[in-house]
């Protein structure tokens, strides 16, 4: 024991637990008239968010949920999910988002691997949803949300949402966790082998994620923030965390339509949104006239599959601050960030866009980050060419997969969070990640990265949106087989496609075949190459 | 024990103890040709700042340093004392930064309070510490600093700083505390009641509150940061930690002259400072001539006794954006701050000036902040007029006073960090202090002690009785002022207890006044310092 260790306890003036929930607090007392959502006609100020969620942790509270308990939500991105990721932890209970997209029987194994207490319901999906909670086991509380900007939805719950928030009291005492390690939420990863695997988070790594996300996005105070990413992906990747605590203004968004999105970055001076690569492809298809009239700055954070260089110079081109990050489910979203450097300004457009596409460093919270060989852990050399698999390490990795202490313990093997995913490590540390481990293609022995190949598709000015996936081949064992929806069909033929690939790849990671039509897509938009892989086999 | 209680523990993965050290790898490994610091005709990079703090941590380590060793330190703001806030914590051991401008018994006090095994003392303060370290009882290790922009230095020590590093092995190997609750630095008061108090830091502390700075003053990333506010003063608010966060440039300076400030914020494009009101003052009476030619914006965090309105607005007139905010060293340095609203945009100068002045709300990292009775720690109405003691909570307040356990627990006496200020709390929130704990004497930024300066005037054979209290000063913002009552009238003049007080004590602890004659006392026989603070402005 030495000197410092002595008389100099944490105690309740000196030591509180790191939670998200402060933000919220603070923002309403410290800016109670600020905008917190803006929705359709509707404004709500941070005083009234707070006394929202107030009553509703209240009202929740008296219908029985307490602490450990899941309460799960079906919802868009309406003001009510954002109020869900504050009242529900209110409570010490776990926010369970569920993909708006998935089928009955996915939900339904969720409602039950989570054993569910409440569920809340858009109206939307209540047809669905209906079915979903009589194939479950489990009996949840069931909530109507009733979206005044939606007018076709059907009721299923016991009750609707703004009535339960009545019952609730505006005075209700609650608490930050007694333990930041606490559940704050439950997010399913999709499921690419078996049962999807529930993702818990703690109120520390959502605190700590949340100022991640504006120190290394420079976000600023008082973002406005439009809800482009669903909040049921990893919460919405921390973010209504973090505008809270940035007390800025989120702008809802039941659908991504891009003429909305242009509309809403006009009249609500968004300034900030998060989207995945296929959104920002649709962005940048989007009529002229919709795109005219943005006079203010404007970024975009991308992530959920590499995005081509190609997707990030036009998205540049169109005056749009591109910063590309990359994680999984599993590290509360984004953990990595293509950290931009002043001397890459002076580069050719499409030169810099090469360096945005790469998948980059640890962000500010991330502690740890390295492209190793997978069994060993020994770091690959920062060669641009060894690929390994990517590993990270930090307190924005999960607390580990609900019920399932066997997935954990692979994926924590050895003290790194093992992703999966494949890449190569440049000599400058940035990562840039070739593949998943099993989209990989070998061929004659050597590895193609699929991600490299459809990089090039899409440089092609025919190409709305490409896929490669490896075919069984006598020769070679595998080939690139490429997948690609056109802009305009018709346009342009097979040979025309693999002659473009023939100059720009080397031969070897040519595709053999090339077929042409829409991309089979998860609910998360996310292209199904599994599904492209069973159709190249029987080409 | 419930769902989420169950088999998703801490794993060297997934929890990692929050600490500013890895802000410094982070700067090295992902900006390594980035400059770190900027002093004189030197610049160092963040690799080289990285390489230079493993060599010295190793150095050290050979040198018999250890986890919970104190190391002080006696120096300005230049790289060495901004490499030792790393490469000190990368042992475990404790950074204990020295007043340059005390007196040599204090020093010599906390070095045997410390218990110190190490000192680095810059050139500039070697006679003064040659003797402070004789008359310590501890024999720490004694490191020269010969910094290269100061010709006139001498030297004590066994080794000079650069030979020291000469001596570490670049590739030293050190982790990150494995509790985050582990002490970091140390930080005395001036200490009104008595001997000085030792204010310890932990790692989580300054981790949490180098990022509250960020966010809490959108410093962005790669702020250039200018050193006017002194290192030893509660680590420099935690700026050397939140440059490092934010990769920025750290501008060193050794002496604060207004002319080499103005000539550093054009020739380094500096765009932040701190910096104490009386240095706003310095800055707002320079000649024109200086001011002229900055072409960017500037920022600036202002602190440590509260800016008359008109120095504010001064400053704003001069094209800097201020940001008033408001702490104690027990907090870290500032902990509140005036956040500013759009709509306080439209209001006149003059008005806004006194929003600005108000010391506000808590930053984003304090958890509570409250004005309330002292005795029954009961809020305060929020009505802009009934006066109560500053309260806060959080994880950027001390661990506590070092070898000291009753003041620590007087200090947190009912789960709040007692401040010993006075405020008002307006309506929206804000506090607005009134007088500091009734003692303190603020001068050009530094605390003087007033029982200090009176127990050395009652050692003085001819006084009877001695009170001291703050008088307004154009330059230093508060002097000392001294009501003394002699033994025999007349037997000393102003001029011989001011030489007595020059020999006794630190220069700028030196009243500026000596008044002869009766003490006002209460009928309990307690001297009213009120009545003396009002004939001391009237002089």
């Amino acid at each position: 024991m030495n000197l410092f260790d002595m008389s100099l306890d944490k105690n309740p003036a000196n030591y509180v637990s790191l939670s998200p929930l402060t933000f919220l607090k603070r923002a309403a007392d410290v800016y109670p008239n600020k905008i917190a959502c803006i929705h359709g006609e509707q404004s709500i100020t941070w005083a009234e968010t707070y006394l929202r969620c107030l009553k509703l942790a209240s009202a929740l509270s008296k219908r029985g949920i307490k602490k450990g308990d899941t309460v799960s939500a079906m919802m868009p991105n309406i003001p009510a999910m954002f109020e869900l990721h504050f009242a529900v932890p209110m409570l010490g209970a776990v926010l369970h988002t569920i993909n708006t997209r998935l089928d009955i029987k996915s939900v339904a194994f969720q409602l039950d691997h989570a054993e569910s207490k409440a569920i809340f319901i858009d109206g939307e999906f209540a047809s669905v949803m209906a079915t979903a909670v009589k194939e479950a086991e489990v009996s949840p509380f069931v909530v109507d949300v009733d979206d005044l900007t939606f007018n076709s939805g059907s009721f299923i719950g016991e009750i609707e949402y703004e009535a339960l928030i009545h019952e609730g009291e505006g005075d209700f005492t609650w608490s930050l966790p007694d333990d930041e390690w606490q559940s704050i939420t439950l997010n399913y990863t999709s499921g690419t082998t078996g049962n999807p695997k529930g993702v818990v988070y703690h109120h520390r790594g959502a605190y700590l994620n949340a100022l991640s996300n504006i120190v290394t996005w420079d976000m600023g105070s008082h973002p406005v923030y439009l809800w482009t990413l669903p909040m049921f992906h990893c919460n919405g990747w921390c973010f209504p965390w973090s505008v809270a605590a940035s007390v800025g203004t989120n702008v809802c968004l039941r659908n991504v339509l891009p003429k909305t999105v242009f509309k809403l970055i006009k009249s609500e001076k968004v300034n900030h949104f998060c989207a995945a690569p296929t959104v920002l492809t649709m962005l940048i298809n989007t009529p002229e006239k919709h795109k005219q009239g943005i006079e203010h700055d404007v970024k975009v954070m991308t992530a959920g599959a590499a995005p081509p260089a190609a997707v990030i110079q036009a998205m540049e081109e169109m005056g749009f601050g591109v910063t590309h990050v990359y994680g999984l489910t599993e590290t509360y979203g984004p953990c990595t960030v293509c950290a931009w450097h002043e001397e890459w300004d002076d580069l050719k457009a499409d030169e810099q866009a090469v360096l945005r596409a790469r998948q980059g460093v640890r962000s500010t919270m991330l502690e740890d980050l390295m492209v190793a060989d997978p069994e060993t852990l020994e770091p690959m050399p920062k060669d641009g060419v060894s690929m390994g698999e990517v590993f990270m390490r930090g307190n924005n990795v999960m607390k580990g997969y609900l019920k399932n202490p066997s997935a954990s313990e692979e994926a924590f093997k050895g003290g790194w969070f093992h992703s999966g995913d494949l890449a190569v490590w440049h000599e400058d540390g940035y990562i840039d990640i070739k593949d998943r481990s099993k989209d990989i293609i070998i061929s004659g022995g050597e590895n193609i990265s699929t991600l490299e190949v459809e990089s090039t598709l899409y440089r092609h000015p025919a190409v709305l949106e490409a896929a490669v996936v490896a075919k069984r081949d006598e020769v070679w064992g595998e080939k690139p087989c490429a997948f690609v929806t056109l802009k305009d069909d018709g346009a342009v033929v097979e040979k025309d496609i693999i002659a473009f690939c023939r100059e720009n790849l080397a031969h070897y990671k040519v595709p053999k075949h090339v077929v042409f039509g829409e991309l089979p897509k998860t609910s998360t938009g996310k292209i199904q190459k599994f599904v492209l892989r069973e159709r190249a086999d029987e080409i």
